[in-house]
């Protein structure tokens, strides 16, 4: 990977601001900056959280994303694009509307639903708002096993409901397995017209605080480094595997992952 | 260092967030990662802003700020708090609260009252507010020349404006002397009772956005890590200057620091 540094990748990043540090805009910046990428944050919701649960939630003005995000877009090159938390219909809809302009940025979405402790972001259907704002503009969609029911609710299997996602219009699907009792975490990355491609993880111990958001923002930097899909995802997996195995518990919650450099 | 996970120092940070990503919390959580700490960020404000100026800023309620740097402080033990853009009087109010309760944790402040490009923050007298409320329970302050000037209008000289910041109450001033036309940046460290301790960096060729917040959440990490003022102080400019070294110029305006480990 390069280190030179005026070519570093930009990504551009909507997400949270989690007080904890874990989840989050903090993955986001902590895990570009491991992977020699720079982040672009605008921040869409602040949270008020431990490492336990999160207690309050306060969506960003849409207008204010959207300034933002156009003074960066206008300002920099933009080599791909990160979307997580996002706790409003309306944010999706000014979000859609910038997407329409950047067509060749590849996107990340990461579909949060709800937090780690079981918070519920919004109690608006945002489910069915990024399926038909969000999806069609997203190059890979990264949901675990619970957000993909939710996105895809009458399907019979996993695979039947990343199926449809696929005809949405998002290009590929990496669901992660975290959400099982195997002994190996298995991830699935879904592709139209493709086989189905399973890695296999060593499950680890214990309810890590912003897995998510890590694996969604490394996916986004090594896609912004050039990667094809598989290698990014195996590589964002593996970014991510060993943050989580370096993870401590700084608090009386979930642990943290330590996304330091030393990972990659 | 240390790189054991399980011990590594936190620092809250209470910072303006910079969609470019060269200033603000993006600044703290870079710099802190680079030197083995773990960033708590509360955002104070949401910035519009490009590699030029600030276009925009629109403060967070400061009951917010309140609710997130509690639910951090009663969940984790912290080592060192940075603190950055207060946009309003009433969020220093605040903060003035909260540090009352912590009075063994060292405070780094750096007193922005201006962006780099000029935009001035507050309309309201933050520089007042900043020394009757903050400067008591100040550990180190980082000015500039311009914000030293503004916190001691009176003074005649530097050195004297300085000493009038330390009998407020803040235990050191380092002052920065990027702005000044001299061959060698000369920084200055203020301790009551002590001789002034000068640092010489050779000065480079451009202007930098967030270097001041760079310098002061490096700081904030060394004096966390438990170093004393003197080394801390030193290891942050360190630090700061490799990374302006390293820095590029992304878009149309000022060139941001490259905060990557290997710096350090």
């Amino acid at each position: 990977m390069s280190t030179d540094n005026a070519n570093k990748p930009r990504v551009l990043c909507f997400s949270g601001l989690d007080p904890s540090g874990g989840a989050g805009i903090q993955a986001d910046i902590e895990a570009l900056f491991s992977a020699g990428c720079h982040c672009l944050p605008v921040i869409t919701s602040l949270t008020v959280q431990d490492s336990r649960n999160v207690l309050a939630a306060e969506s960003v003005a849409p207008a204010l994303l959207v300034q933002q995000a156009r003074a960066v877009l206008e300002d920099v090159s933009v080599q791909a694009i990160k979307i997580g938390l996002l706790g409003s219909v309306q944010s999706m809809e000014v979000i859609h509307t910038i997407l329409k302009d950047y067509p060749q940025i590849p996107v990340v979405l990461d579909p949060i639903l709800w937090a780690g402790g079981g918070y519920e972001f919004s109690s608006e259907d945002v489910a069915s708002a990024m399926k038909s704002l969000l999806l069609p503009q997203t190059h890979v969609l990264t949901p675990n096993t619970r957000e993909l029911e939710a996105l895809s609710p009458f399907a019979d299997t996993q695979d039947a409901g990343a199926a449809s996602l696929l005809e949405l219009g998002c290009k590929h699907v990496l669901l992660t397995g975290t959400h099982a009792d195997t002994r190996y975490v298995i991830n699935s990355l879904y592709t139209d017209h493709s086989p189905v491609q399973r890695f296999e993880w060593p499950r680890l111990p214990h309810e890590y605080h912003g897995s998510g958001c890590t694996l969604a923002a490394s996916l986004a930097a090594y896609l912004a480094h050039g990667f094809a899909i598989g290698e990014a995802a195996r590589r964002a997996q593996q970014y991510t595997w060993e943050s989580l195995q370096a993870g401590s518990r700084p608090g009386f919650g979930q642990w943290l992952p330590d996304r330091a450099y030393w990972n990659t």
